[in-house]
């Protein structure tokens, strides 16, 4: 029906139509408007202001991305059925729904280890029921269950829809224009042989400049100095106050918050108990901000200071080099706090971060990106490209960041 | 010193420097570092996803703009002293620190009216006693008490670097484009004369596209049925959680979230306790969205419902229209829920709202905006213009919704 | 076949699909490649650097929103044939091949009097002969002879897509950022009631954001002093070539421009003779600039000193008012250039222009644009607008400019 | 004198400020307005369609860069005098004056092996004369000859403003956005330590964006297969045209071009008789462009089918290949063509043209690039990057072009 015919305006790819109803109310889903409630890039926003873009809009544009990328297909005269559309549709709008608050920052630290996939798989499992099975199809292709697996490959691969929708976003909202990596130009040159996606020869250096500004977008957002500090910062901050928790304080938050605070939740309780989901469902940034407001008055001082810093912007000064630090130099750091506040070195010791920073452009244990050329030949790009070859393209680069408290 | 340099990122500027130290300690100051946490559009993400920005996105902003317009004037000839300068930066960069959560949706909600801009004077005389008067010349050109006028209206009049940030941006990340404005177009065209902002005559065209993009921002975001259905929704909430609040009700909230909605603070306490101010500026989005959700669950039906529909975006179903709606409306629309939840009238009230919205272009009793011509006269832009008359300038269109739950 | 999918890439609109061979081979056709040297913007580029846009460009822009709007259209339920879509795709393609060099600067110079509407169907005609009748409907749609009569208010009407690209693309080659329009909004709120195009009424505010838009582009662009200065300037230069050509003086030119400099062309001669428009389509910007070089060095002081001026940037000095200029003005320029030059006074005419230059926002004897409610009840965007009415929306504003060689 | 304040709209950087009366006079020089009737990409704009900008507005946009570099560096303490300011933006003002039609396409085809540098430096020195001397830093920055040599890496180096320039603006108008390279934050991030240019540490991956953004304009545009057909078909039909011209056959060509057709002039020709320069300076694309469409009517086959391909778009088939093509294969090309069009095999060699293409990223015997740490130390890129090695870098990719004219 024409009226239900919803369009979203979105300042990256410009007007994004939702297709039908199925996916209107899918979006319109509890699960989906709390992603609203999170922000893509965790703690980038201290040094990106504009970066306040939502996993919410991540999730619509990646549904737009998949949308184009099946069209294109179908065009290449590829079958994808009706089914099999709303199912990829369906996937990649929830396969997200798992991340805690501040996305990958808290990922690890609020529960014991649950990789944010299994628990928007549980969501999904859960909201098919609720809507009699209708997501079975998109279940199956997130699992990579389904028989057409390049369907999976858009999901989740070494060229999915996910990383060409936030890698472009990214860019487009903290204003660093040169992690642009034409999205749409990638979606044209896509095709499938023998159930696996390919992109056309002509499209290498797209491929070569995607890869590169991945790289770039790594350094100079997502592990920028600054957004690492607060990163770190926040961590010890949420484990500061699960210690508390656990040990009988009765600190402000949420009944969700709460909920984690004191618990130690692992993925098998994810799986069994409902009002794990449930409560996990409740939390987003906010919880968090509120939580951390208060807490600067906390009688606490490990608590307050963190969380004071936090709030203020008095961050973690940190350094970032490329041999790691002498681990003699956290115990100078954790010594110093100690008699500068009275307490103790396991105290003190919140105070102090250090670890690896790592990042790679291309694993090639993963799915691999594979050119098609003319003559139906298909390469590896690590032997396609003039420029990448496979020991430069799965070089890990590891840094080493030492971050304290700022006196 | 060069060291302490600071540029930032704004996608919709390109880069914004800091021009000095003083500036960049008021950027860091707890009270500017809060607008991060404030949107600038309230409750507009609901319709437009990027809408994400914050007031101190906004204040970044137009500090670039007074500067760029700063420096536009003494290239003309103006003298501008280092002092006037650096007042009239930070008055600009502090005249939003007095915004409520949510900005203008709760302005007259959570206290009992009090406006933004009394709020952020006396916040900043607290800043200017921390910071031993520094602050002075701000405050001066923030009251329309400095000599020179022309930098109040810089900060505050029809063609402020307030209204031309805002509009630029809020079109920008709504993807509303044609709402752009030129604002860098205007600021080279500004000049001085007895003391009053003039626009070059060459200029008309682009004030003009100023007055009518504003006036299209008003009704395509702005005044936005969705937009204006979730604040007045917003609104009621708050006031039931008030009304539950100084009834004895112990509802979840943050400590300073509850203090505004247990007392009734009005300008008077703003000014006289030192403990409203405080509490105010630990306020912001986060207290709303965290209450909210666990409200969701309340046992008062009323503002369980209106809690719920906010998280889960069950909005107010809205209707505006150019005449009022008939008084008899609302009390049908009251009974209706009275019986089908089981309530008393005064609290189905709390899920209907009806009022007009109204906007203007252009407030002939404000401060005009003066069209300077070659031959060194000026004239009023509803003089000058072909195309608006003072009539239709200062034409009041008033429309009028009516908002209910949704079933 | 896949193989023959050709995509351009287009600043504007991103990634223009041509949807077929037949229109891939219309694209292709001389009479359209001969677009890519006729800028859109004849002289608006001495202002605007970055504006070189061509007319072919354009056309291409246009075709993209009629694909955009068709389908648009079919999705709210309106058939389109295989046959009208290809028909309505070529008949925007070829409404601008009966341009002359400069676009309009030259349409009444060139030739005696001769719409550029009428040789674009001309040459339409002859296409359709080539091509066996391929081009018929397109043709009727052109000509508005077609039945489904929205399909030529698409090509020309007041919201047809060539005035929505038009304004759209030349906002962005010259910079002229206010005067974007939300082409692809206003698309999407077409519709077609009683075989007329109408706009939804949410769209009402995009609507007189366009008509406000157009206008601002008239005066900051289309009618900019320096483009006028220079097309009058260009008009004055031709008109003495034609002059001196056609009293026996042997000027450079090519072929196909020299036998228009010495014949009187009519749209008689036009339709009666295939030389003449076999002359026509061998002539772009190029032939122009190529003779004005040559020109600047010519003995006639009146045609070198033109050219001269229009090579190198000494452009006619010009005055633009409300008033008009008193007719003993020009009388007295053209005696000072009869001293200071020894010439005669119909040689010194050439140096100075003089006339009136006119612009209405919308043409109440055009199309009107229909704003359809949601009661299914249509007005005329005079009266459903708050903002305009009848009286301002076809107010003509006039202005007078006068124009003179700059010593 | 405020009035002469001169402002460029700029849809690349925005508004480019004209610093001074001297800076707007060079502008305004017949040598820079000849600029804007050369585009910049020769024939790029058969496969990017919007790619028409011109010399010109990229000669701005360089000097809006060095104006940005000068005042950054200025800022971060070093002197540079109103002189070497002025002499700075002169020369990247003038650094592109000597290039032929069709920029790079025609450099060795008009004349014989006259670099576009000499040409430029030539008319600096003549309009040296023209000012009395008030170029003359401006043309000891252009040689190198002037002592504080950063001042020429500016303007002709790894980084100098003339590439950031042109790759952000290629990028921009062909609509390719992947190839932006930040050329504003590269500027903020320039410093110089013993009158080299350096770049701060913390801009290393931009650095590295930069050259892989040049890598991938070159093989996406700079080097697209239909851009490279064109330009050698060009070549092909302008070296006809010498041949026929050198013997004999008065072709249609405006009197400057014709000169270039008859003679064969070197260096030496430009440095000595102020004839040549005066005709080069009266080329540009336009005389070519009337020409060709003269010459696809010439009786000379092999001129006239040339011609006719450049004119409507039926350019030479090519195939670009890792491997060289073998040399019978040009040989039976020819052979071909001789049998079909009945002509000699010296006539057929214009329908056919190989050779090799190549780019590098980075010449690690220019000027190269280095990075600053904070520390004091400097590292070349080639061993700063992590990414990039000195063989990587320096890698020359050869490819192989097959390039005869399409049946």
């Amino acid at each position: 029906m024409q009226q239900k015919r919803k369009i979203i305006n979105d300042p990256v790819f410009g007007f994004v139509n939702i297709p039908d109803e199925f996916i209107y109310e899918l979006i319109q889903h509890p699960c989906l408007q709390r992603l609203n409630r999170i922000r893509q890039l965790g703690m980038a926003s201290y040094v990106y202001p504009g970066a306040q873009h939502t996993r919410f809009h991540h999730t619509i544009g990646a549904m737009y991305l998949m949308d184009v990328a099946l069209l294109n297909l179908r065009d290449k005269g590829h079958e994808i059925t009706k089914d099999e559309y709303r199912g990829a549709l369906a996937a990649i709008l929830m396969h997200d729904i798992g991340h805690t608050p501040f996305s990958h920052v808290l990922e690890n630290t609020l529960a014991n280890n649950v990789p944010h996939e299994e628990v928007s798989l549980l969501l999904m499992q859960q909201i098919n029921d609720e809507k009699k099975g209708a997501l079975q199809t998109a279940i199956d292709i997130f699992r990579d269950k389904y028989p057409k697996r390049f369907l999976h490959e858009l999901v989740s691969g070494q060229l999915d829809v996910d990383r060409l929708d936030y890698l472009q976003r990214d860019s487009f909202f903290t204003g660093v224009s040169e992690g642009g990596i034409g999205a749409a130009r990638i979606m044209k040159m896509l095709d499938v042989i023998d159930d696996k996606l390919v992109v056309e020869s002509k499209g290498i250096y797209s491929i070569e400049n995607f890869l590169m500004s991945r790289r770039f977008m790594y350094w100079q957002v997502y592990l920028h100095k600054t957004a690492v500090a607060s990163e770190k910062m926040l961590t010890n901050t949420i484990n500061r106050a699960k210690y508390l928790s656990r040990n009988g304080e009765d600190l402000f938050a949420s009944p969700s918050l709460a909920f984690f605070l004191k618990n130690d939740i692992t993925l098998k309780d994810f799986r069994e108990s409902p009002e794990v989901l449930e409560h996990f469902t409740n939390l987003d940034d906010n919880d968090i901000w509120t939580s951390l407001k208060v807490w600067k008055s906390h009688s606490d001082k490990v608590l307050s200071l963190l969380s004071h810093g936090m709030v203020n912007r008095k961050l973690f000064k940190i350094q970032i080099t490329n041999e790691p630090h002498p681990t003699e130099k956290k115990q100078e750091f954790i010594e110093k706090f100690t008699r500068k506040y009275g307490i103790s070195e396991s105290e003190a010791a919140y105070f102090v971060s250090a670890d690896s920073l790592a990042t790679d452009m291309y694993n090639k244990y993963d799915e691999s990106i594979k050119i098609l050329y003319r003559d139906g030949s298909i390469k590896d790009i690590s032997t396609a490209s003039d420029m990448f070859n496979i020991e430069l393209l799965s070089k890990k680069v590891e840094k080493y960041y030492f971050a304290y408290l700022r006196d």
